[in-house]
């Protein structure tokens, strides 16, 4: 049998994870293939999470968030081509072309191109470009320029951040621990995929650390001098004074090559893959460019996360190279902080949100419970609040959502597996979780929360 | 009907959980109970776990230990009378007699006589009572005594502490913080409870905080001087100077009235309860005088936690009152930390250690995974080290270990509900647990040690 050739699209955590898992497996079972993988970009396997705390300080080159140089790739079997894009695929061929006038046949294709920042074109001159301090933080040449612009600005510039996100949360924390002057604009709340009695804590933690927050505002134009915003305008008519002016507006996928190929495309403009990772015979995709089913609703999501398209990439990578592997699903989990340097507040969620629930139409209770992190006595104990929603009738958990000091948020891994093996919220109350009293009150306040709701139900 | 007597004896945890759950569901029940509680002591309802924070400093007054006083007891509704010790019971009439001379009658019967410490004879004078400068830490009046021994001790006061686990941990960290020297012994290996790897890990962490860490060397006599401990004497024949000694040897059931009315106690010297906490009709036990059922091994076992003691109790007063509940067995979850003021090392266990799983008969593999608690370049990232443990052929998680840095502890509980619902390694490798840089690496590090189990089975 003749060498079998895998050409990978994108050289980042879900591309990678592919590639190596696929050379990996393939070894296993004796098969021979080739990786060839070309990545648009100058920069491989980086942590885009952690590009915000670069910026803020906390990590001290961008060389730290980089899991694996191009050279290391390479080391490890992967012919990867950096600075190349790919332009065209040709499925009938089973051939793509690429920027440096190549074309490159395959017998199996990994589509691992991502998503890109979202930017409105009111953040463009006439030339098209962005002006100047304005800017996504997306990629690593994203945060250089965060960094210089926040490093640079005088103390108390005026920074807004448009989204009020998991991104737009951790660039306010990044400008405060810069010194800057920050201003929130969301469109509609600030992190909406919590419930509101949640996210209004996380809005009373910004304002009381300075940042100025306004929800339900939509930016509908840019007020510029030479090139260089100065001011922000919402749909409502208000003026924001702007020195510099963060888009955490969300991403979206990029899937241009693919969907002109005629591949298929859900709602959210991602590729849909079945659970192998398969999109059509001999193509696959993982990442960020994908949609992924959420486990609860069964419906196709776009959650576009590091830890998803890791494990996506894996299991393309085991199928590849001749084994057998399924992405699972998703809950929609999620966890971020927000830290001023003297208060920690960390926010996570996974399942469903009340709102989103009923949205599916389940018949569900949610209930809110205030604890402590540790027992009440401890020096560590900090407010938790812990959201509880399950479904009447069945009595299954549906979803769980955390506000708290530190130790707050990593709680959620607790109902992160309770929603995967499909636990009532019975099961969870009676469950055998650790306590001692530096780590929980001597009923752990996620179990309190689940019993309160199971006493309802 | 007429009203019904409920007596408990023992105001901690288990009984005041029993008592007050039994009104509570008694009243949503139509069902009018009086219940009559004694307790021996002049301690309600207070934080054992707690005693060691306290003397070392972090709890300003015994009160912040104690979740509910006496008073508050009664104005829910219980009718406590404290400093009461009941000395017998009469099954057949079904009356306790008490050491103020009463006598009272029952319609059912709460036992919730909790453990006591273990002293051997070798920690008592000639006239029976305890050596000075020894004591065990199980109740308020231990550590309002160790309180003092510690604080007027002069600094490099020598203090020996016989027992390697929970309490022995937590008091040499307790004696470190108030500036005393520290000598560890322990019969076998430090925290046995957990594979001898993981136990390496925390003695490194005792030695490198200055505690002297002495494992299997059992102690067999003391030397005095005028009825003061100077000298401990260990069976190999060493000596150790000693001006206190902390008796961290574990502790027993108190079930003596129970066993002298003939109620089964089983080979750990605890009361044999089923599920729903009934001994024989009419009589109900709960908390750290009874037995409990293992998950896992289906096997009775003597763990005497405030966790479990609190659920046993509340799933006995819902009973009482009318409605019907059962505690549902353990996991053998714990969890601790080992703090100097500089280091903090964070221990934790569920489910089978490798030993315990090949001593139950089942055929598994143990590994062990190194990682850190956050994303590699962030400065709050520790070391941390997952030991998994999972049977062979059916691949189901049996077990989790964890020692590392802070937000390593907690971890645990993602194992503790994965074994409650008896999921496999694949299926934990699989799940939506969160990510974000502050928290975990792109894979969470519980994940990485799961999956590399999977692989290998």
């Amino acid at each position: 049998m003749s060498r079998e050739r895998v050409v990978v699209i994108g050289a980042d955590g879900a591309g990678m994870s592919a590639a190596h898992q696929a050379l990996r497996v393939a070894a296993d079972h004796g098969r021979d293939i080739d990786v060839l993988a070309f990545e648009a970009t100058e920069h491989t396997s980086y942590s885009a999470c952690g590009i915000p705390y670069w910026i803020a300080g906390d990590v001290g080159s961008s060389d730290d968030l980089v899991a694996r140089s191009a050279a290391e790739h390479r080391d490890r079997g992967v012919d990867l081509r950096m600075g190349v894009a790919v332009t065209a695929l040709d499925l009938a061929r089973a051939v793509v072309t690429t920027d440096d006038g190549g074309t490159h046949a395959f017998d199996q294709l990994v589509i691992a191109t991502g998503a890109g920042p979202i930017v409105p074109d009111w953040a463009r001159g006439s030339d098209g470009g962005l002006l100047r301090g304005v800017g996504p933080v997306k990629d690593l040449d994203d945060g250089a320029a965060w960094l210089d612009r926040f490093v640079s600005a005088g103390e108390g510039a005026e920074v807004v951040i448009a989204g009020g996100g998991y991104i737009g949360l951790e660039m306010a924390e990044s400008a405060l621990r810069r010194g800057l002057s920050v201003t929130l604009l969301t469109r509609s709340r600030v992190m909406h995929g919590l419930d509101p009695e949640l996210g209004e804590r996380i809005v009373a933690a910004l304002e009381e650390s300075g940042v100025r927050v306004v929800e339900r505002s939509t930016v509908v134009g840019l007020g510029t001098d030479e090139g260089r915003v100065v001011e922000v305008t919402t749909e409502d008519g208000r003026c924001y004074p702007c020195d510099l002016l963060v888009l955490a507006l969300g991403v979206e996928p990029r899937t241009g090559i693919a969907a002109d190929a005629g591949l298929p495309v859900g709602d959210h403009g991602a590729l849909c893959v079945d659970e192998r990772g398969l999109v059509v015979p001999g193509i696959w995709a993982a990442g960020d460019c994908c949609e992924t089913r959420h486990r609860l609703t069964g419906e196709a999501v776009f959650l576009p996360l590091g830890t998803h398209a890791n494990k996506m990439g894996r299991a393309v990578g085991t199928n590849l190279g001749g084994g057998s592997a399924r992405f699972e699903g998703v809950l929609g989990t999620a966890i971020t902080r927000f830290a001023d340097g003297q208060r920690s507040l960390e926010v996570a969620r996974t399942g469903l949100s009340e709102e989103e629930a009923r949205a599916a139409g389940f018949d569900v209770l949610g209930l809110i419970t205030e604890g402590t992190t540790a027992s009440g006595y401890m020096p560590e104990a900090e407010p938790i609040a812990v959201k509880v929603v399950a479904e009447r009738g069945t009595r299954r958990l549906l979803g769980v959502q955390i506000v708290g000091g530190p130790g707050a948020g990593k709680r959620i891994d607790t109902a992160v597996v309770a929603l995967w093996a499909e636990q009532t919220v019975d099961d969870v109350a009676a469950m055998d979780l650790s306590y001692a009293p530096p780590f929980s009150t001597t009923w752990e306040i996620v179990q309190i929360a689940v019993r309160r709701v199971a006493d309802r139900l």
